[in-house]
């Protein structure tokens, strides 16, 4: 099912047309693989991977830069046409981001998939931006590094992708956030200018830190081309201990004393309620309880990743003792090998699988403070109560980063349930000053949000850089800010 | 001796007058403590602390408010006259950067030290610009945290400051950028709008990230006054090992070395060739050389903090005996208690003080890639050939996020040297593709060099960017862009 969202395509955009075409054609010296239009070869470009946002367009234009010049002279002909232009990386986006709205031109990256330059002492990469994820993780670990973050999507989504929309994933605990990992940045400004913040330096301090507008503002004020960005070392040890806890504060006491403990091999503190692990017991044959003892309300997940697995492995023991001692934890596991490792990690991966076999689903990825982080859960189950037989609410998340994943589960699709969930859902995160988007981004599903996260002067001075830097609103229009267009 | 920059006053900018006192009188609700006019009083905020910058003129107006409501009713009038601002943390800058350059008044954040909250299982805190890093780091360090920065001047330099000029220090290489460590911000514009964007989450994707404008801008876009920053859990081991290497080579091979064997524990990786360490021998009559019996060429210090003592030493062991194997190094000495560690550090930062008991010193903090790094040092002695008897030119820095400390110390100041030295420097550095300022900023110091560390696009962006923030021009003006002025 295609979400439908309320937005009118802005009469302002003109539509490309044959005279366009031409300009493209010469831009791209002629290589007629470089532009698509046949339905059978655009398709996977005007819809998203989950199937839920669709190009409402009947004829779509995919181009295919493989230069910045090449970009640089199409967004200046598209400004200068006011064609609207949506740029997209490997399409793995989740808040229909990377999909035109309309008959918007996709800008695709794909092409653009050359590593620069990898310095072997710092560890600094240097790549364009259509370079998948995994690949430059298979790179940089011939060398002893490692990509700076870790996502599901990480065989087809692109760097400049995830640059873009601040992908958060699985390393993030460990190696915090792309602003300070991404070093510089190429992009190209709506009216073809070409800035150049290639740093590839741990430290400039020469002037505003451009590179950081790019950053999470998902195509809307540049296209970027080209990325620098920092590898940390790859560490060779990492273990896994799967632990259960009778209240939602033990589980915070748990993840205190895995800092305490664990300090610089911690590597992850991911949490699931009891109706998530039910959820993957109940859609998965061949899945066990790992704790079948103790049916526990809570679980937590450590994982740790040093240097010498001897030495993890006894900080680890320290740290299980003393939250067995301490009653925080009843009962837990620790992976013996690193298939069983997998094995564990693999429950709080298919959560997300079990849900979708399962039905309909109503996915918020929000971010709260701890203390309230699992009360959310609590107050959409009130909310709900036993109206709906079948509504499943299960939570679970990247705690050790405040980041929650709230999915509700139904049978079938239920529009009562939607309008209970939102916008309750946002204003609940609202009052307790959390965020609308931990990871996912705003994209076409919640500018109508935007105002629950953020301040109104924020918004306001928002649509004051998107003005000043794409006047005639070229680039992803539609998404991220609340009316946002040239008729404005 | 003042620097002398070639910068004039505006005139378009208003000079303050009695009206204006008794509206800031009227905004501080007559507390006059919060206005200083006398000399006496005013002579540390308009003086920077070197003693290198001092503002041209004869009276001077210090505001010290106290909130951020008193802020926004301040710049509001500020702006509505065209009377120019410098906001001040510590005024611990090195670039003149925090005080005035004519007749600017001078907003003092020093009343602004509430801390607000900490959150003791997510280590997130709150607090306002004013607080004293040093006190935050103390108050942290109750609860098991640390603050993500360790800078010299971290007695009296303000977090405010702190991140209003990016600032790098000690802890970088471990905990990387505040662009990655703020999570939230409230600041003022310069037409007195309160932009809150004080998220405490860690993960936080709603909108352009505006908080980024603010880090590093050097309080031309808007004066923060307060901050929400991630703090990391504090460590209880701590050990330093000072080596000696043949060539710059081996350094680059040891630093790779202590990368792969010392992984997760390691802290700092910090430079000093043999005159930098000869420096401190000359200056300081209690200094002794650690490794008298190899006078080395270059030395690398090497710092590791961790959770457990046993395992962090017994990784250091291994990495000495694998250097020491391969060659890279041919002497070393490992701290065997925290008096000596601190002694072998103290070395490191006592160059520092060495230069300046000799006389005049030109300073340059830059950051170049790793293989180019030296060269500089090279390439600046060359450069001053033997011309000069009094010349010494010693490179030492934070090798392990590419930031050189270039000092050419001569007896007395000589303007010969400090030609042949500038733009000299600045260019070298351009070719490259280095930063003409890793971490001190760019302040009074170096607007004219901007263009060798960016291009003139990234250059037209940031003035488009101050433009359409500050249309007045009333936020520090002089600093950190060349010639941007309400009159342009």
């Amino acid at each position: 099912m295609y979400s439908t969202c309320n937005v009118q395509r802005d009469p302002s955009y003109n539509r490309w047309d044959r005279n366009d075409l031409r300009e493209f054609e010469a831009i791209f010296n002629g290589n007629s693989s470089q532009m698509l239009q046949i339905a059978e070869d655009t398709d996977t470009y005007t819809t998203d991977w989950l199937k839920k946002y669709k190009a409402k367009s009947s004829h779509a234009l995919v181009l295919r830069p493989s230069s910045t010049e090449q970009i640089s002279a199409i967004l200046k002909h598209c400004n200068s046409r006011k064609l609207a232009i949506v740029p997209q990386g490997g399409n793995t986006g989740l808040v229909g981001g990377s999909v035109p709205v309309f008959d918007e031109i996709v800008l695709s990256m794909s092409l653009m998939n050359r590593i620069e330059s990898l310095d072997i002492v710092s560890g600094i990469l240097v790549c364009e931006a259509g370079c998948i994820l995994e690949h430059l993780d298979q790179y940089v670990s011939e060398h002893g590094y490692c990509m700076p973050l870790d996502l599901g999507a990480k065989g087809s989504c692109q760097i400049g992708g995830n640059v873009a929309t601040n992908a958060g994933g699985l390393r993030y605990l460990r190696h915090g956030s792309l602003h300070g990992n991404v070093l510089g940045i190429e992009a190209v400004l709506a009216d073809g200018t070409i800035v150049d913040t290639l740093s590839s330096m741990r430290k400039d301090n020469t002037g505003y830190d451009l590179k950081q507008l790019f950053i999470g503002s998902e195509g809307t004020l540049g296209v970027i081309t080209k990325v620098a960005i920092s590898t940390p070392t790859r560490f060779s040890s990492h273990n896994v201990a799967f632990l259960a806890c009778q209240s939602f504060d033990a589980i915070q006491a748990t993840f205190l004393s895995a800092k305490h403990h664990l300090g610089e091999i911690l590597s992850a503190v991911e949490f699931l309620d009891r109706e998530s692990l039910d959820m993957v017991l109940s859609q998965q044959i061949d899945a066990r309880d790992p704790l079948e003892a103790s049916n526990s309300p809570f679980y937590i997940l450590i994982e740790t990743a040093g240097s010498k697995d001897e030495h993890d492995r006894e900080k680890l023991e320290t740290f299980l003792t003393a939250v067995m001692e301490d009653g925080h934890v009843n009962d837990g596991i620790v992976a013996q090998d690193s298939i069983q490792a997998q094995k564990l990690f693999q429950i709080r991966e298919d959560i997300t699988l079990a849900l979708s076999m399962r039905g309909c689903v109503y996915k918020y990825d929000v971010s709260l403070p701890i203390a309230e982080y699992y009360n959310l859960v609590h107050a959409t189950r009130n909310r709900l109560g036993s109206t709906y037989e079948d509504v499943k609410v299960v939570g679970y998340g990247h705690l050790g980063d405040g980041n929650l994943h709230l999915n509700v589960s139904t049978i079938q699709h239920n529009d009562n349930v939607l309008s209970a969930l939102e916008p309750f859902v946002f204003e609940w995160i609202a009052k307790y000053r959390g965020s609308i988007s931990a990871e996912h981004g705003i994209g076409i599903h919640k500018p109508e949000y935007l105002h629950l996260s953020k301040s109104e002067h924020a918004i306001a001075l928002m649509k004051l850089l998107k003005q000043t830097m794409d006047s005639n609103a070229i680039l992803n229009p539609y998404k991220v800010l609340p009316k946002i267009r040239p008729d404005q």
